[in-house]
């Protein structure tokens, strides 16, 4: 089955600051508006991520480059952070690691901790390095890359064979290094903003070269794309999504968006999400005030132990987004036949997997009792096309929210600053 | 040097929401009066996290055990979840794992993918299972304990052996077993709630097998709970993080309260201060009235890349507390020599360290520039003295900040509803 919503806990038979038949009609008639602005600026080229077809030849350079790769590495790292890093860390909590393809690292910060721990643990010489920056000017990533580029050219190996690059097919400095030094790079669309690239080699290619199934994956987003074809708002998931957590924010002052996956591997597409949420919508909008929801990731069962208590019983200033599985793996079972506490004499006979889906529901149920929305988005699984479609979803989704907080999507004019102070305190002190 | 705040940014002088002179001379009166019934309270024995001279005892049998456990383990295996998991993660993360020490594993969720992949790749004859739960019937826990349970016996291998407890000195199903098995057990002190529990053997433990100073850990909390016996405002630095953060949200609508460690060894500090502030403080106050502030785990400089544009032009309903560390590495440096693109030439000669020292400094100022509030706290390292002082300063602070709200900051009657329904869940379906 495709990616679904449960909708009916945001509704006012289902809690008091829920939405009424008659706003529902309303609500639709705005969603077709939004629906149309966005295909009119999908149509003028705004919205790269969702034209994937033009991506098809450059992912099909990518799949290529991983099968036909100068050597076998045991070790691809990606330098990214940001929107260069939040998708491939999702694709990698998903599918894992397999024996046969090489260990996938995403250094996402410059804490010289880390890095120094993952430098003195890989085998340079088996080493691929996959360069990720839209710009091609990201400080933190460009400083990684120079303390490599530097151990590479003091070991007498070949930048070419162990680097690659991601970045703009024409502008920033990592593309004219690549032409320089003849490095391998492949293309963000400069349509596509960094938080909406997990689809362009950004994610593609340290997917591919982790063994995922990249074909897969895009024929979910596809298919999720042609759902969200339909203005009909009942119809569109990405659209009930975006209106109903828009209208939660701006009428019932839910500004807080928990998003809570019951399920470990699909535990990091939460952070990517926040970035997605926080960083499109937390924006100057259209009146020249501030606007945008606080993305909150959690993860279930674990945050019911500490999130729950304040969903519960805290400030009616949230609305909880459930991300479950439907087809857990039903075989790790609490043996019928083992001695256990009468407190969990009800856990005999079954798997972690219902323990797990069961309270993902329960904590709807008591949400609700409590008077606290909630939705649900159900994946079939955690496999290549559920997570296509999921991703997709939660991009469209984005755009669409901001046509109705009235801010642009695309862009973060809020960042800059922080940026050149930082260059600033370094150039000033003393070398 | 000793931890320390720097609250130069929350005051009337910085920003306009900030604290004026005036107000200050009034909130220095109020903590006075919050610190004397928190006394009030310590002595009346409420808060046993801050009798560490009653926990001695206790901690020195944990330390004998791990010295001379029944065999050199090559793994130690946490079972428990929220309280009972985010102590052992926030030290693992920050001291990591060294050579001649088990691997250190924590299992805090139930997700069976997640089991499954662990319990593949352990060798049982050489693992040992710390089972945490005070009260000795957390669901998850004991499930997965009743998994490992049926493989320990049906492999011929001993319990008592392979299996610790830590749970309560005398109440609960898992102190039943331990009695009736053979079990070793520690002690978790009645009046020491799970998320408080961190210096008890629910942290200690798994920290003397993962060969962390736990003396030094507890010397570090001793010297922070010395120090917060003041009445002083200025003087008493729990107070001080308590009484600000309050006074935020009360008084300035900040009620998001983001906590963003500039480091990836203190990154989990974050999740483990969300459980305390979020589970003690979202509540009922005493005029019956939802409190509580909302807690947002980040990480710099990663997040600056994710929810920097939220921070900066979104609402201003937040207050960002900074976590640095003194004495980064500084042995990361990009070669003077090395080419780089004219973006980054001021790195040159620049480590790591810095550059990540440099932007926690500029995202305070640029926010400031927004007119938005923070507070640095600032810990000389990573080691373990430090730590100690900072879990132990954060676990005072939610005292006091529970006095502020009128809130009870102890127990968390808001989930138990969510856990009955879950069980009547898995009752009723047909086995």
């Amino acid at each position: 089955m495709p990616l679904r919503i449960d909708d009916a806990r945001m509704m006012a038979a289902s809690v008091p600051s829920g939405v009424s038949p008659t706003e529902w009609n309303d609500l639709a008639i705005r969603f077709g508006e939004v629906h149309a602005a966005v295909a009119s600026d999908r149509s003028a080229g705004r919205y790269g991520f969702m034209e994937l077809d033009a991506q098809a030849a450059e992912t099909k350079r990518v799949l290529d480059y991983a099968a036909h790769a100068p050597m076998r590495y045991t070790d691809v790292v990606v330098l990214g952070i940001g929107g260069s890093a939040l998708g491939a860390i999702a694709l990698r909590s998903a599918f894992g690691a397999y024996d046969d393809t090489p260990r996938l690292h995403v250094v996402d910060n410059v804490d010289p901790h880390t890095f120094k721990a993952l430098l003195a643990r890989l085998a340079f010489d088996r080493t691929l390095w996959i360069v990720v920056s839209k710009s091609g000017a990201t400080v933190e990533t460009l400083a990684q890359y120079a303390i490599v580029r530097h151990v590479l050219v003091a070991g007498g190996l070949s930048i070419a064979r162990h680097v690659v690059f991601v970045t703009d097919p024409v502008a920033g400095p990592l593309r004219a290094i690549a032409l320089d030094e003849g490095i391998p790079a492949f293309d963000v669309p400069p349509n596509v903003g960094g938080r909406f690239s997990v689809l362009t080699p950004v994610g593609t290619l340290p997917a591919a070269f982790a063994g995922y199934d990249v074909g897969a994956i895009v024929a979910g987003a596809q298919a999720m794309l042609d759902r969200c074809n339909t203005p009909a708002l009942a119809d569109n998931p990405a659209g009930l999504l975006a209106t109903l957590l828009w209208r939660a924010h701006q009428r019932a002052g839910q500004s807080t968006h928990v998003f809570m996956p019951y399920s470990d591997p699909l535990r990091d597409v939460a952070p990517w999400f926040v970035q997605l949420w926080a960083e499109s919508l937390g924006k100057t909008d259209a009146d020249g005030l501030p606007a945008g929801p606080t993305p909150l990731a959690a993860r279930g069962a674990t945050d019911q132990h500490s999130l729950l208590q304040l969903l519960m019983e805290g400030p009616a200033d949230k609305v909880v987004c459930f991300l479950r599985v439907a087809n857990h793996a039903r075989d790790l079972m609490v043996p019928k036949s083992e001695i256990v506490p009468d407190a969990v004499a009800f856990m005999r006979g079954r798997s972690l997997g219902e323990l797990l889906d069961a309270e993902a529901g329960a904590t709807a149920r008591a949400l609700v009792s409590a008077g606290r929305p909630s939705l649900t988005i159900t994946v079939d699984g955690v496999d290549a096309y559920s997570i296509g479609e999921l991703l997709m979803f939660l991009m469209i989704a984005t755009v669409y929210a901001g046509a109705m907080y009235r801010v642009d999507p695309l862009g973060q004019p809020g960042v800059e600053l922080a940026k050149r102070l930082a260059r600033e305190a370094l150039e000033r002190s003393t070398q």
